[in-house]
């Protein structure tokens, strides 16, 4: 059976801030058409800072989407032909103040491709050193360091529940030997 | 610092099959205002199913979005007023033909809290019993059957690239004891 779908036209129905959004018209592999929403965003980079005591630096924030605080591991989005290794660093410095001797690609990963080609590349920052550094002006975060142990529970008990963070910690999970329990 | 945001005023500027979009502009803990942007959408569950030799049953797909055929587990979205685990059921019957003695939530999370409200329930499928069933009309798929063993290398190898099936892999390869490599 063919799985491709053809793009027959395209039309922008919105232009923001974050995101375009684009409805498509497509044939599918039957020959029948059908429309498809895209949501068109940039690309961003999350990463897992872990410490030498294995404990995970993590931010609290607002998502308006969610109507709630969320913890989650640092993120941002990709400034225009940002390399994503840069981006990691400079967003990990901004959120936390730390750099990283260590910055290491876990896995790219689309966030969910059904309505959006929005990509994540999630590192894992090791060899932390404080600098100092400071948000930017419209981000409102809290800095919360969490035992990856307990991190791990808090994903079981959903109180970590965001994708990119799930992920992160998983595998911060894997590569330090600490398993759930 | 305080982290929570107003809601000011709400626009809905596109009302679509899948998705809304609607942008509300918020006011900042700062006393500042600034827009968000929010792609509202229903809710989906996906399901790791893991047969008795440790095969993950999987589905590959076109994915619009990101313009190729991504392999995925078996996911949908939520039918008004569903509950997760009864759609989790249904569309693993009509993605694989299977049914579940046993489907087990693993984990509930914002696939991207920035821009959506979107929340997967992800199940844990075990037990599975062949019935046969059929995909929705204007749903193309391919079904194959991956070791979990090498499905958590594909991971790695960023072979199976969406959050959602990563997610549930390496938690399925924590329940199985089988760890990445």
């Amino acid at each position: 059976m063919r799985l491709l779908e053809k793009k027959l036209s395209s039309e922008t129905v919105y232009r923001g801030k974050i995101i375009n959004l684009r409805v498509d018209r497509v044939e599918l592999p039957n020959g029948l058409s059908t429309e498809r929403e895209v949501v068109e965003h940039g690309g961003a980079v999350a990463v897992v800072p872990v410490d030498e005591n294995n404990e995970v630096i993590m931010v609290s924030q607002y998502r308006h989407p969610a109507g709630k605080v969320l913890l989650e591991v640092p993120a941002g989005r990709l400034e225009e032909g940002e390399d994503p290794a840069a981006c990691a660093a400079r967003e990990l410095r901004e959120e936390t103040g730390y750099e990283a001797r260590e910055m290491r690609l876990l896995f790219s990963f689309y966030t969910t491709p059904g309505f959006t080609n929005e990509v994540i590349c999630l590192y894992l920052a090791r060899g932390l050193v404080y600098r100092g550094g400071s948000p930017d002006e419209d981000e409102f975060i809290r800095l919360r360091r969490v035992p990856l142990e307990k991190a791990l529970e808090m994903v079981c008990r959903g109180e970590i529940c965001d994708a990119k963070s799930i992920i992160g910690i998983l595998a911060a999970g894997r590569e330090t030997g600490i398993l759930l329990k």
